[in-house]
């Protein structure tokens, strides 16, 4: 294609909505009219699938269940006045609150203001609030955010050590649907025994985002916690940013919630429209399906020019891939979909792999995401009339020439400056070009079969270790490997006993070991006291 | 396979280091005895390169230089006295700097100590540092690090807004290897600005991290930096952390370099053994032949189940992307190689795409990280007799287990702790994986020449606004962005010019725009003073 000829298809194809002053640019894709026309009567399928979703129906068929999350910015939307009626209480009941605890009518014992936030969750209980607190929190917030997101004991004490000074001031907001989320239980009952450590009440410092009806509502109600707000079972967790998982965390943090919602409304408005070419979520699902010919055959590289969005990408990752990766699709065919999603931020990334972007194994897209605004303030000149923020462009655009010249794909969004709208409007987006490019595919895209297994396995070694404790508290003499799975009633797991065995060791928990680590045939195991 | 045959090809291929600590399984990648032999030979000559390489050979011959950074941890190594000399003089000097800024006898200009590093570098020189900072500094290091690693002047802001109230104790490390770097020089001038600003003396707070006689070494002794410490052009950027770019920082943040050298030491003794089977380097560049048939044909997932090595997945897409991202072999065929690196951490991606993993497109193998040691205090039980640190190596042990039902690949790395020993040995252990790798692919893994294509296009991006902005400014009347491109003598450009034009009109850089800016051919430009 000349440039001329290219300067075409980038204006025939440039998506822009002035309000938003948003720009999806697919040219740099390089599908043909004859790809679009083929993929027609998909997408015609695909919009009305997201009516129906929009409209109430079970869209999540395993589960049984709605999928509302569109109606949180426009509870208009909702099926019934009831969620309506919920979604409008729920959105006053977290600015209530949030006011509550910027003027000091809620807290702490010790007097003051609460003055951060220490969030215990993980997967869409972390991703989201992570995301938005890296792009939107200002240095003066009224409240900082920490994070919990894992059950690494060595992680929860670097946090804890952080804050240890301020614990008094703190408020914890464990996030979890049904509570029973083990790594968010275990942070929360780590953190809980550091409060009472401390002699602070540490029901007077929590409150819960969680289910109806959970576990964990249970106990914030019984021990009187400070507040609880409600997950919805029509809310999957990694659509939950623009529920109350991630808008008490934004609240709280000064973060204007409403600005966020109504980004993501005008996007959802914008998506709205059966039409392809006039609709920038159709035009990512698009451009989706044609690189990796709807098998997720290419990854999806993104790469935020901005380094306040740098952890969008992991945030796309379990949207997109949580949503996309099945096994199976809607009529049951095993089809093992998805799309891979990793990236970091530019110029950045370019020092790292945009060598093998451009020369290596071509088995990507790129998403650019260009942010128009430099800074607040004037810039300084670097050179005459040029300011970094001029290289940073210059960077995004050479990168961007210099895939195209090695026929490597992109697509570039433009916005005019990261802030809670533009926020609003990309989860939006990205949620909405999920919804489609599931259709498109035929798969379900609300559930996550593939993540029990792993809970499941993990459960299993943890009742397995309890059984080889007992056993080496009872035995009498020292036992080889193969005795000790057998006398614990797996001799099957093996291997998993070893691997039990070399940690309960490597933590001092009461095993003496002889033999060679790195043969395990050659180990004895005993218990400390014999 | 079933559980005893399995549980014997575990023993077989376990390989373990008692000194370090150290396990590799490769059990979980499913290879056979004849693929391993086929691949004895192309082993035979990857150690002969190896061999070669660290005793001085031109191993990179597109740029005609030795491939020295083994020597660094094993100076006796180094094919001469001079460069062994070298590299112990500079790891004195390092030591020593890091002593006087702890003892105060280099002190800020306001008196007291410096408190902190403001480490300014991208690529090579940042991700080493980021990732050892994460991994091992502690929260009462003598100095606390921060990063400048883009060119983004919000980026910017938001750091030197965080060390504001301390900028008269920080201590300002810029570090390229020419100096020319055009982020790196970028985030100089505008922290040089600042101190500036401030009435403080910039040359009393910073030191530089470059190649002999390069422009910033000139720039540092002419304005008299505290000091300057050597980059040599026979260590590349992303195998720079165990040379003065990573080994600084980490003195001054109190971490032990010489633990961290020994460590790589070790690992680098561990694989210098010619024999497949027992040496762990080996193991791996076997194990990623397998999954993607020597052509990358699958990625690289990453999963360290500890939240400090979080950021070992974006040093290894640098050390590994950049290192095989290749479109050229040694022979000059054309090969697109590269293996895709991606992962955060266990178990809080098991919640974001394992998913995908374990049901999606089966386009990865996983490297589990796994660290034996908890915490350094004895830890609450959640349950009778389990722990988060029970449950977090549940986790790891369950999702293994998981994907290899669905036939998902797997490696697992096993450490004892994460400390300067073991970082620096993972360190080692990564770089002489790819060496080898390299070499069974038969690819010039030390040089980066598709990195410079996005650098051109980048640097003729920002002459183009030079003249876009000449044009307009000497323009009696606006412009269409065809006249404009036309008088910027750059037809074949329209697209940038429109691209400059609104990044300048959306900083208030002296453009005047009218028309709709998502329709180009509507729009008129004209400079503010007309």
């Amino acid at each position: 294609m000349n440039t001329a000829e290219l300067w075409q298809r980038y204006q025939d194809w440039l998506y822009y909505d002035e309000k938003l002053g948003f720009y999806l640019d697919v040219s740099r894709m390089s599908f043909d009219d004859a790809f679009v026309e083929t993929m027609k009567p998909k997408f015609d399928k695909a919009f009305k699938d997201i009516t129906a979703i929009e409209a109430g129906a079970i869209a999540n068929p395993d589960e049984e269940r709605m999928v509302g999350h569109y109606w949180l910015r426009d509870p208009d939307l909702a099926p019934t006045d009831e969620l309506k009626q919920d979604i409008i209480d729920t959105k006053q009941s977290i600015i209530d609150f949030a006011h509550k605890i910027h003027s000091g009518e809620i807290a702490p014992p010790s007097g003051g203001k609460f003055t951060q936030i220490l969030s215990i969750g993980i997967g869409g209980s972390a991703l989201g609030p992570q995301f938005v607190a890296q792009a939107l929190a200002t240095l003066d917030a009224p409240l900082k955010i920490y994070f919990i997101d894992n059950s690494d004991p060595e992680g929860i004490d670097q946090i804890l050590a952080t804050i240890s000074d301020r614990l008094d001031t703190t408020l914890v907001s464990v996030i979890s649907k049904s509570g029973g989320t083990p790594e968010t239980r275990n942070g929360m009952l780590e953190v809980k025994q550091v409060y009472e450590d401390r002699n602070l009440n540490f029901a007077d410092h929590a409150f819960a985002i969680t289910g109806k009806g959970s576990q964990l509502e249970n106990q914030a109600k019984s021990e009187g916690w400070l507040a609880t707000f409600p997950m919805r079972d029509w809310v999957g967790g990694r659509t939950s940013e623009l529920s109350a998982v991630g808008l008490v965390a934004a609240a709280l943090q000064g973060i204007n919630i409403q600005a966020m919602l109504d980004g993501a409304k005008a996007m959802d408005a914008l998506t709205r429209k059966p039409d392809l070419k006039n609709n920038p979520a159709a035009l990512l699902a698009l451009s989706w399906y044609f690189a990796g010919n709807g098998k997720g055959e290419k990854d999806m590289v993104i790469l935020p020019y901005k380094d306040s969005l740098l952890l969008f990408s992991r945030y796309l990752q379990q949207l997109i891939m949580e949503s996309l990766g099945k096994e199976k699709d809607l009529d049951g065919n095993i089809v093992n979909q998805g799309i891979a999603v990793y990236g970091n931020k530019g110029s950045t990334d370019q020092h790292a792999y945009v060598q093998q972007l451009r020369e290596g194994v071509n088995n990507f897209f790129l998403t650019f995401i260009e942010v128009l605004k430099d800074r607040n303030a004037p810039s300084v000149e670097i050179e005459p009339g040029i300011t970094s923020g001029d290289y940073l462009i210059g960077f995004l655009l050479g990168t961007r020439q210099a895939l195209y010249e090695k026929q490597r794909d992109s697509i570039t969004i433009t916005i005019p400056d990261v802030n809670e709208t533009t926020v609003g409007a990309l989860i939006a987006l990205y949620e909405r070009a999920v919804s489609l490019y599931a259709s498109l595919i035929n798969i379900n895209a609300y559930h996550q079969p593939g993540v029990e297994a792993g809970k499941k396995a993990a459960a299993s070694i943890l009742s397995l270790q309890e059984r080889v404790v007992e056993v080496l508290q009872k035995s009498q003499r020292a036992l080889s490997l193969s005795e000790l799975a057998t006398q614990a009633e797996a001799p099957e797991q093996i291997e998993t006993v070893y691997k039990i065995v070399r940690h309960l060791y490597a933590n001092q928990r009461g095993i003496i070991l002889t033999g060679n680590l790195g043969q395990p045939s050659s180990l004895k195991i005993a218990w400390q006291s014999h």
